[in-house]
């Protein structure tokens, strides 16, 4: 199998209580692939302008993510500027130059329409449903949105998750798009959206707090890993959903029963790859992860969480 | 064994965007020891004024609650009044009349002296310590505490911290406390406060988000449980103390090790206990709680977070 992604290869400018750096490696198809290429192939589609660095796509291509769905147009590629207060669970956005991507029309190069796994990162949600449409038959779609769509494209988004099986939205999307407060209404909110009875997948991240995955009449949870410092959260959504949708994609493609305990592996494996990529800014840290690395923090996180199921009351 | 606890007992006017109760029974000593009382003999040490209900004090002493510490004095009982927003984490107190409580002075009954785990509700940091040297060989011994104390007595609040075993803060106090915004490195600056290198338990409640506890190098954490309804989160924290110390003590009683899978169970029988609470106003839920309910949460919660240790990456 192999996973298909479509979104934004950009330039962040970002400052942190920590730190700041310009001009860092960004955007959520580049999170998403790099996450993902460490469970399962991946080809990326995405638009870059003339700047962009020839090494960034060789070194995608060395991780083994085909890049022959990247295209670069003339022009700049796409600029975010963002600053972080001591609470990191929200950016606030400095400037935004779109540049290239404004006219970012996604066509899928042949070799990408037979893909069983297909994620629609952050773009335009009638740009999400087009690229959808060029696979042939996806046995798995996840997407991702923000509160731009929310606010301005609310029917063609809505359009968007009726086409997919899994959406990952972060708690303040999930209570803007659906105006309940309570985490659990939302989320079960957005699941009947869908109008085929809950078979949409719902994953509602919080940042440090940890996500929650709302499935059929399940829920999973997995807390945030602990760290003590947490240098810059640009990415992690998307890296965290790189880490699910990959880890999701691997065992399908093994012929593994997609069951509550596959997804809720896929949960914490996206929690997993979201604790690395928050430690550094850019993808510094996440492009040394190895698959020692990764099982350690599974592992830790396992010891960290797991108690005795049985309770003894009498 | 059994439990001593000191704290409150008083009235509460709430309001929450769902409702609005006047003159609720509360008090901090009241909902941890309605919550412990389910697992162990509790000893509550509080003064009420003469207004208050004759008909509680007797319905806690079915329930095995010992109140021969309940004092009545002359004057009104402590009444607090606040109000919640949707963001139920967090209350805004309106009006805190101490009445009675302003002056008291907690002394044990000689049958209070000898029990091995003490719990050391919110009150003055000098009470705490003040009713603390009266019990001659605790084996356990728990305290909360509040901004107030934080802000106006943070020397005597840090003397009685030195003498305890475990401390429940929430997050906000944490930070205040600590001026430490990152909650892992909170908790390290908390433990470090004992000088007994590290041998202070933290426990750190957020609500809707769960708990963490950091024990020695050990971190463990649970999430709150998903409920759809969270009516009035008033005593959750004492309610969490409750299920928390009246757990340990029932499985430190029966010889079992203090080791860290009891203090993990002690962490989710908390957010079992704190689950009930909120529910309802006042004690209507926790108070209808049988240990059949309490059994199928807590399996309930080991259902929706337990995922398997072993990850398979070659």
């Amino acid at each position: 199998m192999s996973i298909v992604v479509v979104g934004s290869v950009a330039f962040d400018t970002i400052e942190t209580p920590f730190g700041k750096r310009a001009q860092a490696l960004g955007g959520s198809a580049n999170y998403f692939s790099i996450a993902a290429s460490c469970f399962a192939p991946v080809k990326l589609c995405a638009v870059v302008g003339e700047d962009f660095p020839k090494e960034h796509v060789e070194w995608l291509a060395k991780r083994g993510i085909d890049t022959s769905g990247l295209v670069t147009a003339a022009g700049k590629t796409f600029h975010w500027s963002g600053k972080y207060g001591l609470d990191l669970n929200e950016a606030s956005t400095l400037d935004t130059q779109l540049n290239v991507f404004a006219m970012f029309n996604p066509v899928l190069p042949e070799s990408y329409t037979h893909a069983d796994t297909v994620f629609l990162a952050n773009i335009d949600p009638d740009l999400q449903r087009r690229v959808l449409e060029q696979v042939h038959d996806p046995k798995l779609v996840g997407m991702d949105s923000m509160n731009l769509w929310i606010n301005t494209k609310r029917s063609a988004l809505e359009r968007t998750m009726r086409c997919v099986d899994v959406v990952f939205m972060n708690e303040t999307e999930a209570r803007l798009f659906t105006g309940e407060h309570n985490i659990v209404k939302a989320a079960r909110a957005i699941q009947a959206i869908d109008g085929r009875s809950g078979s949409l997948t719902v994953v509602i991240k919080r940042g440090e707090y940890g996500a929650l995955c709302f499935r059929d009449e399940h829920v999973s949870f997995v807390p945030a890993f602990p760290l003590e410092d947490v240098f810059d959260p640009t990415g992690a959504g998307d890296t965290f959903a790189g880490g699910f949708m990959g880890w999701l994609d691997r065992h399908l493609a093994r012929g593994e029963a997609a069951n509550e305990a596959l997804w809720r592996r896929a949960l914490v494996m996206g929690t997993v790859m979201a604790s690395f990529v928050v430690e550094e800014f850019s993808f510094d840290r996440v492009k040394r992860v190895d698959t020692h690395e990764i099982g350690a923090r599974w592992q830790r996180l396992h010891r960290l969480t797991s108690f005795d199921g049985a309770v003894d009351l009498v």
